[in-house]
């Protein structure tokens, strides 16, 4: 199995967890994706109805509406699930998230489910956030020099770049991506939204109930 | 003298502190107005050269230009002053401010300065903060309802509209507007910025070095 199959493997077992009449988070990236495909082929068998989605980025919400489901914005009305991938997965479920540089709205949508389940291929599983990746912050696109200075003083922070040009968010703010050494996460994550010019982190601590993980011969659910 | 005239003596003060060759923080509202006008005036006379702004609104940016102030965008160098208003000075000089709607661009400009100094009228002087005014959150567009829904364990937060519409603000968000009656500010003020969703509070606290506060007899200076 490549990682492409492991990948449709976890997005479409997620969608076990879903529902007819649930309002659902739809997540950002390759294997979120999978997730939206299956509850779309789910409806058109008639297997699921009545499904609203609540997508995480632009990306997501065209997919969706190609996949026939409906959508609505995230309002002050819970979610009943909200699936979406990460980029490390730590003991714990503790996740970084971003590589697609969806981290806020994703944030956002998944505070408001009541349940959070993460879809992943095994090679996103690491002993520490921050192993293999740096972590993804918005930034405020003014004054955006003044906020990296401040952000190096809790690691090595870049600025994300596509075709020579920052990359912009959904929200029209940039990315900074973050190397850091630290082994308390929920500190650095605190400092870091804490600090002026910080939208956002991509440290999602303490919020992901359970995670499908794929390996080749199964997908295995991790639970906090 | 009316408000206006107090208003016009405060702004008009601060400019004493400007020398020529300096990068300058220009703030945002009626009072900080003046000092725009004013740092314009001295230019034309002669009086002061070489002045590069940094504007902390779209609104004061275009004032700048017509005042003949050269004008540069908030990069990683120091600016040598910033001058803005208040709407709450209490003592020790903490603030309340965004009642412009230019809370965000208003704290990373004034951050950036080696000395940030505020212009008021004694109107604007209270004994602790939030006696008088609401503090105003600027709040991500996306998902703005649950943040409402968050921010209403720290108080009673209003979405700010202007004939009938949001306020957005020059970065595209949102503001609301939130009633608190902590006596610990900066508790409040650190907890609303640890909320997903906040961008910023209006809560300008140990920032200011300085205040210039015109009562009807005297332009009052205060320090931290």
């Amino acid at each position: 199995m490549g990682l492409e199959d492991l990948k449709e493997a976890a997005g479409r077992r997620a969608v076990d967890f879903v529902r007819s009449g649930m309002r659902v988070g739809l997540g950002t990236g390759s294997t979120a994706r999978y997730a939206i495909l299956e509850i779309g082929r789910r409806i058109a068998a008639g297997e699921l109805a009545n499904i609203v989605g609540v997508a995480t980025s632009v990306e997501s919400e065209s997919l969706a509406r190609e996949c026939g489901i409906a959508i609505e914005t995230l309002d002050a009305r819970p979610l009943d699930l909200a699936i979406d991938g990460a980029d490390e997965i730590a003991p714990h479920l503790d996740l970084v998230k971003g590589a697609g540089a969806a981290l806020l709205r994703e944030k956002l949508v998944a505070l408001a489910a009541r349940e959070f389940v993460v879809v992943a291929d095994h090679t996103k599983l690491v002993g520490r956030l921050g192993e293999k990746r740096a972590v993804p912050v918005e930034i405020v696109r003014f004054g955006f020099e003044s906020t990296l200075r401040r952000l190096a003083a809790f690691g090595a922070p870049e600025l994300r770049r596509q075709n020579d040009a920052p990359v912009v968010t959904d929200n029209g703010n940039l990315i900074a991506d973050l190397r850091f050494s630290t082994g308390d996460p929920a500190g650095l994550a605190g400092e870091l939204k804490l600090t002026a010019g910080v939208v956002e982190t991509g440290f999602f601590l303490g919020m992901a109930a359970r995670a499908l993980v794929a390996f080749p011969a199964e997908v295995r659910e991790l639970r906090r």
